[in-house]
């Protein structure tokens, strides 16, 4: 962040009044612009005991499998958004269930939700970000061509919960050693 | 938004490639910049089954009583966000249990998470952007002057799971007209 956001003129790094830490604040009109973690939301959909995933058509990880997710857009909820997420990557529509798993992963300053969910009907294609949709038997999980450590976290905790019969909530933090 | 935070120069709404909705985009150097929603993260933290509430002396809601909370910041995970904001607020110590509530209030683009916390040693006081700082059983409790209805919904979860001997994951939208 080079410049004001409300005048255009040049922001400085300096620690506002009442605050500790350096933010961007405007030398012109004084405007202080905060940057704050995003939210990444997506969900483990599931139909016949089979896991909905995407192949992703965009960078990062080309050609790597992902859950359906995507980042947060102002205006919808957390259960909204990993709907939206999983009809525009997956042409999915989705029922969702409950909260699975919260990863923070601070140094890119992103916090990933994932949702159970369940497909309405057993329909899915390949949407924009998409190179091929599928649904996946725990045995096809492709475990080296995953994406994302965040969707390798999820996809674990999942099995084991649904082996153990139990669904319950999962927390983790992703540092850079095990991103 | 109405300058570009990369270049200066004026920012126009439009739809970029691939995308579905309006974004501020720059119409110089064609920068698009996002907007997303803002975590609110807090706690809900107990010592000797009382509750640590703050009196706000900030605006908004200026004098009214809320848990511990406040923005999360780039650079950290969730449970550090709630150990920050209980340290800068109520000058607690607290260990961090369980994230406990996700409340989502998409009309002002935020979701507030709560966790469940204990205080470390009983010792608190009143913060920069606190009046005053109390330890309040149930009986105790302000309802009638809490500051924001996401800290109503998580308490009244609290204390119910509490009763019942069991405490489980919340989750709520609220929206303007229950805001």
């Amino acid at each position: 962040m080079k410049f004001c956001s409300a005048c255009g003129k040049a922001v400085g790094l300096s620690i506002p009044a009442g605050d500790n830490v350096l933010r961007h604040v405007c030398q012109s009109c004084g405007a202080v612009h905060y940057l704050n973690p995003k939210l990444v939301i997506g969900c483990i959909a599931e139909w016949d005991a089979k896991i909905l995933l995407c192949r992703r058509s965009i960078e990062p990880r080309y050609g790597l499998w992902t859950l359906p997710a995507g980042f947060m857009e102002n205006g919808e909820s957390t259960d909204e958004a990993a709907q939206r997420e999983t009809l525009e990557e997956a042409c999915a529509h989705v029922d969702i269930e409950q909260l699975f798993a919260l990863v923070n992963i601070p140094h890119i300053s992103q916090v990933h939700l994932f949702y159970r969910a369940r497909l309405r009907q057993g329909d899915f294609a390949a949407g924009m970000e998409t190179l091929e949709s599928a649904l996946l038997t725990e045995a096809e999980i492709p475990w080296q061509a995953l994406a994302f450590q965040s969707v390798t976290f999820c996809l674990r905790a999942y099995f084991a919960d649904r082996t153990a019969g139990r669904f319950s909530f999962h927390e983790t933090t992703l540092r850079p050693g095990n991103y």
